[in-house]
């Protein structure tokens, strides 16, 4: 039985769990993918305080290092459901038979990403569109790529792309972007980038791989074609909260309502980073969350 | 002109400078003390997500190297007044003719250090009492010394003195600790640390030098003395609004008040980190409110 177990071992579980462990709470963290969450996918992070410039698998290591030494044990599961009987937490889990419980549960289980939902998108789904430049960004090496977004993933994924690809086009569907002003200046740096601007996608194309991307210009209607042999979508994120959704602690938007402590209506049952409902999602606002999550955890197991 | 100007260069500060700068936004940034803030008297910190262990002063200076590669301008100054004139706020410092101007401005000012208030202190600051056993712990090597206060910083600190002077006495006047258990498990592993519990400090004694702490046991009402060289004063915090207290923008305690986006109730006027009137003051959350404080200037700047 552990004191608190923690879904999701991003920046902000990683972090609950540093400070869980360091109350001297046993603590569990469950995670089906890598330590680091959506931060290990990351090519670069720059914005992250303490670090001018850190990858994010080294980052997701070093966090992860840090809750091993504190003694947290780690799952590598997938959480298929979660009941709570007579104020025990169940995590019912792929891979093991035994549910794991605890008295005190935070989902931390953080965003996924979204995709275009087009003709062609699952065909060539790890046929050429991928949502990773870190993990496939090295298959594209002197050929041309697409990235789709407008966000600062999008972006910063597109300059680590262009050291790599021949070309990169950056697609979006607004002559705007969300992303920071830093990184569109240091991509109008780059001679192999491409501003794809007001365009929609229309359809992935292909023949036993994707070979081009069919746009509509959003202002004139034209229909045209990008070649391009990889393309990396970053139109956003979605809360990954299938684990959760029958615990009547999300909004319509699928995130979790909480509190300043980052308490759900749930006694014991808290949430923590990008799987809140909050505006900004950042390493630095996940590891605030998380550290306020397991500080109030720690005074619930000791009530 | 600045687009923001920044008064306190803690994590806090240093982060909202991070992403002002990444937002293409003329940042300033302005500090009495050395970069870090409280941060930087901190021996070593282990519960910053990323560091497993890391000294104040490094993390500080990581911080600062980052918000200089941005081009953040950094000025060594005290802040004497700020007005606002027009939606121009101008900082009025010391060590310039001239007035420092931003369309925003970010109080990032963090706290200070509390005092006892007993007979002696006055007498005995900087010959004997300290408020930073990072920067003055070398001098009692082999020595007795006493840390006062029971919270993180206390405990952390008598760790760090541990390794230096003979003994170490943790004078606290309840006979439990705020402080995480980690931190008092390790304590009471170290033979040269001896708990003086439910114990009230009346009197700094010594001639040149202090000598002995009075104190009193508030069970048994019992005087004693400690006799120690050096006593690291943990007590607590207050707000650093010594600047700031014209602006209307303080609530009864002294700290700042802001809405979700770290914005006070005057236009262009943000704060973030520890002088933010809140539960939970660490580096892991002064990184988040810095982080939310910059992207609102940003669109503040913007409008």
């Amino acid at each position: 039985m552990f004191d608190v177990l923690i879904i999701g071992a991003g920046p902000a579980g990683m972090t609950a769990a540093i400070y869980a462990a360091r109350g001297n709470l046993k603590v569990g963290i469950i995670e089906q993918g890598a330590p680091g969450g959506a931060m290990v996918n990351t090519s670069i992070i720059e914005n992250y305080p303490g670090f001018k410039k850190i990858d994010g698998a080294s980052l997701s290591m070093e966090m992860f290092e840090q809750i091993n030494d504190l003694g947290v044990e780690y799952f590598g599961y997938s959480v298929i459901d979660i009941e709570k009987v007579n104020d025990i937490f169940a995590v019912a889990v792929e891979g093991s038979e035994e549910k794991l419980l605890a008295k005190a549960l935070i989902v931390a289980t953080g965003t996924k990403n979204k995709i275009l939902d087009i003709p062609g998108e699952e065909t060539y789904r790890g046929k050429g569109i991928s949502w990773c430049a870190i993990c496939d960004g090295s298959f594209y090496k002197n050929k041309n790529v697409a990235v789709v977004g407008g966000g600062n993933s999008a972006l910063e994924e597109a300059l680590y792309l262009a050291d790599i690809a021949s070309k990169v086009y950056i697609i979006h569907r607004r002559d705007e972007f969300r992303g920071a002003e830093i990184l569109v200046s240091k991509l109008k740096t780059r001679t192999n980038v491409e501003f794809v601007l007001n365009a929609i996608p229309l359809e992935f194309c292909g023949t036993e791989h994707l070979e081009k991307i069919k746009l509509q210009n959003k202002l004139t209607a034209e229909v045209f074609y990008v070649a391009v042999e990889g393309c990396f979508e970053y139109v956003g994120q979605q809360p990954a909260n299938q684990a959760i959704t029958k615990l009547g602690i999300i909004d319509e938007r699928g995130y979790v309502i909480v509190d300043k402590n980052f308490a759900t209506s749930t006694k014991g049952l808290f949430a923590c980073g990008d799987i809140v409902a909050k505006e900004i999602r950042q390493i630095a606002t996940a590891v605030n969350d998380g550290a306020i999550a397991a500080l109030n955890v720690i005074k619930y197991c000791k009530e």
